[in-house]
C-alpha cells in the first residue's frame, strides 16, 4: 500500500451563473480540484470524495516539498489502499465558499468590486453537489462509480443519490445523519455566536480591516473537537491529567493536559480557517434535511434512488450516533434499496471516520473491491445477493 | 403544600481570616444566608442545602415585592414539601467569590483598595465547606440532620461528608461525580476561553472599565445549557422547529427554535452573572477530586465517612452520568457504609435534579422522613435494616 505521491491540485474556472437554494446567483467562479488514479476509457471508476467542515480538495497525496502535506484521508486512498487508485480514479473537490482556494468569501465579488465577506451567497449541500456535477460534466463522467463522504460529506453523498440517482452507481455515506438534532444545531449556534460577536469579526468584513477574529475561532474550533472525540476516548487519552505535579490555583493557566489540547487545537485552527467560511458550512449542515420537501418523510424522501448504498456508523459517535444512520437504513429498506450497513465498535467518537480503523477500513476494502468486481465482471442479480447477505451485520 | 413564603437573607460577617487551599488567605468576608423552619431545641434538624454553579443562598420561597423571585429549589423546599420546613431547619448559603451578596470579585479588596477581579484568590469546594461550617458554627449547630447538594452542591455534600464526618448525619449527593471527566473540564475550558478572550474582560478588571464581557458569559451559558440538557427532551422541545416558514438562508439570523432558546439564555445570564465569578466556579468543580490525595482510590477516600448517604443520578444526565454515581455508591459499599441509591429515569437531563419529578421527589421525600423518624424515635440498630433493604434500587 503505497501512496499517490505528489499531487498537483487543479484550478477550474466556471464562467456560466450558478443559481443558489436562496436564489442568489453566484455569476462566476473557480473550484478546486485534485484527481488520484487514471479515468478509465469508458470512464466509469470515477469515485467523488466530498469533504467536511474542514477538510479540502487535496484528500491524498502530498504536495511537493511541502513536509506533513498528506491529504486528509490518505490513510484511505492510495495505490492497494481501500480506495485503491490503481483501479479506481478518485476525485476531490474544494467546495464553493470553503477557504482553500475555490472562490468563497475571501475573494473579491465582482459585482461590488469589495471582497465577498458577508456578503457571500449561504451554500447548501444540494449546492455544493450542484458545482461538483459540473466538474463532472467538464471531466466528460456521466455516471460515476461511487459517492463516498464522511459526517457532511455523507450528506453530499447521500444528496447526489437522491437528486443525481442516474450520475452514480454507489453512494457511501460515512458517519452521517438524515440531518442535525437539535443538540447538533446547538453547538453550531454556539460557535458561530462565539465568531460573529468577536470584535475583530466586523460584521464579516474583517478582510479590510487586516484583522482575524481568532477568538471566535478558536472557541468554535473547541466545541467542535469536544463533540468530534467520545467521552471514552478523551478520558483514556486526557483523563484528568495535570501538567504540573501540584495544583497552580489559576483559573486562566492551563492546569490539565485536556486543556493545553484544546487550545493547541484552537489556535491551530484558527491561523488557516476562515471565519466566514465556518458560518457558511455550518449553516450548510443546519439546512441539510432532504425529508423537509418530502413532509418530513424519509422514507418517502428515498424513494427516489437508485444506486446502492453502503453506510457506515460508529457506535461511540455522539455527533452522529448509529441511530441517525439506523434512520437512513430504515428509509432505504421501506424502499427495497441495497443497502449494507455497518455500525463499527470503535472507541474514537465522531474522528473515527477519518482514522484507520481495521475494521472500518476492512469494510470500505471489501465493499470497493464489489464496486470494481461490478464493473469488471457485471453479473446480473447476483449483486443483490451478495448485498442481502451483508445488509444489517453489525461489525 | 405550600411556600415558605417571604424570606429575608442575612449578610453574616466573619472578621476571622479564612486560609483557602491555595495558601491564599481572605482576611475578612461576608457570606449571604437563608434560613428556613424553626431550628428545634437541641439544634439537630438542620439541613444544610449546597448551591451548584449559577444558584444562591436563596434556595426557597420568595423577595417580598419581587415578581418570580422562587428561590431555585422552591420546589422541593417548603411545608409539606419533600424537605419540609414544618421539621426541618432548613440553611442555604451563597458561597464565598459568588455573585450573590457573598464576598466575591466584584468587592473591594481591602489589601489593595482596589476591586478584586481577577485577584480574588481562586476558591474550592473545601474551602467553600470549611466557611460553611463557619455559619454552623455561629448558628451553634454542632451536627446537621443533612447535607444535601445537587451537581456541585452535590460535590460539597460529598466533601462534608469526607472532612466533618461528626458534623452531620446524612449526606445527600445528586447528579454529581466524585469528579470532573476530561470532558467535563474541556467544556469548562471553552467556556473560560470565551470569557478570558472577550476584549471587555480587560483581564478581570473590567468592573474598572464600566463595561461586562457579555460576549464570553453568553457564549459560556450556551454551552452550559447544551450540557445540561438531554439530546432527547432538546429533540423533543425544539426538534429542527423554525422560526419562520421559509428558510432565511443567513447565518447570523435566528432561523430554528433551539437558536433562539439558547440565545435568550445567554442573554439573560449575561445580565446577571459575574463573569470572574464563572471563572472560580468552573474551576472549583475542575479541581474537585478528593480522592487525589489517596492516589485515586475513591474507596480509600470514603474510608473516613461515618454519616450514611443518598445517591441519586438520572438517566439521561450525560453531563454527570449514572456510572458517575455509581462510582461513589460503590466505593461507600467497599467501606461498608449505609447508602441508598436511586438512578431516577428522567428525560431532562443534568437539568433533572431542578425539576419536579414524582419519582425523584418521591425518594427525597422517603429519605428526608427516614431523616425525620430516626430524629424523633431513634430505634436501635433498625435504621440499617431499612436502609439494606432500599440499597441499590433502580427507581
Amino acid at each position: 500500500m503505497g501512496s499517490v505521491g505528489d499531487v498537483t491540485p487543479q484550478r477550474l474556472l466556471f464562467d456560466e451563473p450558478l443559481t443558489l437554494r436562496s436564489g442568489a446567483r453566484i455569476a462566476g467562479y473557480e473550484l478546486m480540484v485534485e484527481t488520484y488514479g487514471r479515468l478509465n476509457e469508458d470512464k466509469s471508476n470515477a469515485v467523488l470524495v466530498c469533504h467536511a467542515l474542514n477538510a479540502s480538495h487535496h484528500v491524498a497525496g502530498t504536495h511537493a516539498g511541502i513536509e506533513k502535506s498528506e491529504g486528509w484521508w490518505d490513510n484511505l486512498v492510495g495505490p492497494g489502499k481501500p480506495l485503491d487508485t490503481d483501479r479506481f480514479f478518485v476525485i476531490g473537490i474544494n467546495n464553493l465558499g470553503s477557504c482553500f482556494g475555490s472562490t468563497g468569501p475571501m475573494h473579491l465579488n465582482p459585482a461590488t468590486g469589495r471582497v465577498y465577506g458577508k456578503d457571500f451567497p449561504v451554500v447548501t449541500v444540494q449546492d455544493w453537489v450542484d458545482a461538483q456535477a459540473r466538474v463532472l460534466d467538464r471531466f466528460g463522467i456521466q455516471q460515476l462509480a461511487a459517492v463516498l463522504g464522511g459526517s457532511l460529506g455523507g450528506m453530499q453523498a447521500l444528496d447526489w443519490s437522491l437528486r443525481y440517482p442516474q450520475r452514480m452507481r454507489h453512494c457511501i455515506a460515512v458517519a452521517t445523519a438524515p440531518n442535525l438534532s437539535a443538540q447538533n444545531i446547538a453547538f453550531n449556534e454556539v460557535a458561530r455566536r462565539a465568531i460573529i460577536t468577536d470584535p475583530e469579526f466586523h460584521d464579516g468584513f474583517f478582510y479590510e480591516h487586516g484583522v482575524v477574529p481568532r477568538r471566535g475561532l478558536r472557541v468554535a474550533r473547541m466545541i467542535g473537537h469536544i463533540t468530534y472525540l467520545s467521552d471514552d476516548v478523551m478520558e483514556e487519552k486526557f483523563g484528568r491529567q495535570m501538567r504540573a505535579a501540584e495544583l497552580g490555583y489559576s483559573t486562566s493557566d492551563i492546569e490539565f493536559q485536556i486543556e493545553s489540547y484544546l487550545r493547541y487545537q484552537g489556535d491551530k485552527f484558527s491561523e488557516y480557517f476562515d471565519a466566514n467560511t465556518y458560518l457558511l458550512i455550518t449553516r450548510a449542515l443546519d439546512y441539510f434535511d432532504p425529508a423537509r420537501e418530502h413532509g418530513g418523510d424519509l422514507s418517502r424522501t428515498f424513494a427516489s434512488a437508485l444506486c446502492k448504498y453502503l453506510v457506515v456508523s460508529f457506535t461511540t459517535d455522539w455527533r452522529f450516533s448509529p441511530a441517525r444512520s439506523r434512520e437512513i437504513v430504515k428509509a432505504l429498506l421501506d424502499n427495497k434499496r441495497d443497502v449494507f450497513y455497518a455500525e463499527i465498535d470503535a472507541p474514537h467518537g465522531h474522528d473515527a471516520f477519518l482514522l484507520e480503523d481495521p475494521r472500518y477500513h476492512g469494510v470500505l476494502r471489501a465493499y470497493f473491491d464489489r464496486i470494481a468486481a461490478e464493473h469488471e465482471r457485471p453479473v446480473p442479480g447476483g449483486t443483490a445477493t451478495v448485498s442481502h447477505r451483508l445488509q444489517g451485520v453489525a461489525v
